[in-house]
């Protein structure tokens, strides 16, 4: 498998880009295609190991940066990295393709470059949460801000469709976020919503309360982009302050850095969970192309998990199953409303 | 200040009730009434010591339980412990009301009973969750599942009092919950909410990122009641799931255990921060009468500090400003339409 790799996308970019990548080719059956610069990409490569002939770089001269407006931005820069790695996916060049920069550039660019997959009204941006039994996905979280109950349908099959393929869970439980456990409650999207995905066929386990997002209830959390993107944000952010509060707690004085000495393994667990760099990229469901979002602030070993999953991702077939399945129930359910 | 205690709401009623009210008579400026069954209270508040006369009895027979349906339980139960306090509110046998129980039958008994504040078109439930800074009001986090964008600038108006009033912050920073920084970004309603809250001479400080929530950059929290529920309960269970984590991690041997020991102070101080009972009721903003929601797990200390806010929402007069502002607003906005 060729992975097309946007080398100017991120914080860390390009050193992590082309840490992980090397990386990659060592421990992974994957070819790379670094895009971007390529004097700068050739400088940071001459001095690794790796397998002759598996990394390859593509110039791009232009990088979209973070703060861009991303349509004017994927218009204007037709030399970016970001457009010029869509574009080889979308031309075969490539089986993949993974950028950790500008969102909603990125949205924009497979948007227009790839489009969807026949059938799928909307693609979602779905990525994981890190919970007490593991990682649920969250479809959508941020695609798209404002969606009718057919689209969280839809983003309920799908996300059952990429935890069964990538994680293989035998029968992925699906909830729909909500403020209330029983049937009827809800705004009214997720209460027309219910009903659809009652019965979608899939291991719908119902409602679920933010309250239990943590503790890992569901492996599929379907709600609208905004909801998804506050439980993302949300779950980043207070993970992140109270890692702050424990961290001032142990450095207070000699006593509690002894403490703290005592309880390292912990932390270090604790700190494990909460890191997103442990669970690769975000999918983005129903665009026609294996592409991938890895966090803005991705190291090597981010880049290198999102690589992983990507390779996954297009051996388990998960598009063609998310197009047999869209389909499939697409019919039904026209053949109902008839 | 007479305040009407829903003596049989919320998972540890009747008894934490009444010795939150007991604590609260020998403590503050309040005379206490409390509703429901007579003989039960009597039993509980024989043993107990507070000065003669400032509490009272009024028998109510029938008590809403958690899981019931909320109108048809208001309907049915003209005799419960929350219909009838409410409706002593609504006669003036009282000075405010508060209650732990369910909270959708507190929400429909309010807008029936009492009645929204002349001018509000949407009431708001507002409680606190713990940030950095101290607390942040989320305006609304549950009453509203379906909002426009002239319900938030309400919510942004009523929260803002709100927190001037009962916290005595000069100008409360009020922010609109959104999935990124800039102007223009968001769902159908919080653009439209945006340019409202910006030309409504708040102290508005934009959109705020939920990521941002648990570091305080806002006093007031402003999205519709499905968002704001959200935000709410996956804050609740994060820190719940988070400090379980931090359990286990000291309990696993002696010599954590004895790290534990060494940052106790540490550890206390940061379940004082998350702990819901510290930061009193839930005020429904914008009903035509001083009513609080104590979080149902409340226990006397909650009661207490409960009862304690409400004294200063009334003797702060929020209600009377509510009254001024939105329907100054109300005109104005009129008259910029015409």
């Amino acid at each position: 498998m060729r992975v097309i790799m946007d080398a100017f996308g991120g914080d860390n970019a390009p050193r992590a880009v082309v840490e992980g990548s090397v990386r990659a080719v060592r421990e992974l059956d994957a070819d790379i295609i670094l895009v971007g610069k390529e004097p700068v990409l050739q400088e940071i490569l001459s001095g690794m190991d790796y397998p002759e002939g598996r990394i390859q770089i593509r110039h791009a001269e232009e990088v979209i940066g973070c703060d861009e407006s991303p349509i004017s931005a994927i218009r204007a820069k037709k030399d970016s990295s970001l457009v010029v790695g869509l574009t080889m996916l979308k031309n075969g060049e490539g089986d993949g393709f993974i950028t950790a920069g500008n969102t909603g550039a990125y949205l924009a660019g497979a948007f227009r470059i790839l489009g969807r997959i026949k059938g799928v009204k909307r693609p979602a941006l779905t990525p994981f949460i890190p919970t007490d039994q593991g990682v649920s996905l969250i479809v959508d979280a941020g695609a798209n801000n404002d969606c009718k109950p057919e689209h969280l349908l839809q983003f309920g099959i799908m996300g059952s469709i990429y935890m069964k393929q990538v994680f293989g869970i035998a029968s992925p439980r699906v909830a729909l976020v909500n403020n209330g456990t029983e049937e009827n409650k809800g705004n009214e999207l997720t209460k027309a919503a219910y009903s659809l995905l009652a019965g979608s066929g899939l291991n719908f386990v119902g409602n679920i309360e933010a309250r239990r997002i943590p503790y890992g209830d569901a492996d599929v959390l379907v709600c609208d982009g905004f909801v998804g993107n506050v439980i993302l944000k949300l779950t980043e952010g207070l993970g992140m302050a109270l890692y702050d509060n424990i961290k001032a707690m142990f450095t207070k004085n000699l006593l509690t850095k002894l403490s703290a000495l005592m309880v390292k393994g912990g932390l270090r667990a604790f700190k494990k969970k909460m890191d997103y760099t442990e669970y690769g990229g975000a999918p983005l469901l129903g665009i026609d192309g294996a592409v991938m979002k890895a966090h803005g602030s991705s190291d090597a070993k981010a880049f290198y998990n999102a690589i992983r999953s990507l390779l996954l991702f297009e051996q388990t077939g998960v598009n063609q199953k998310i197009s047999e399945q869209i389909n499939c129930i697409g019919r039904e359910e026209i053949a109902d409303e008839s």
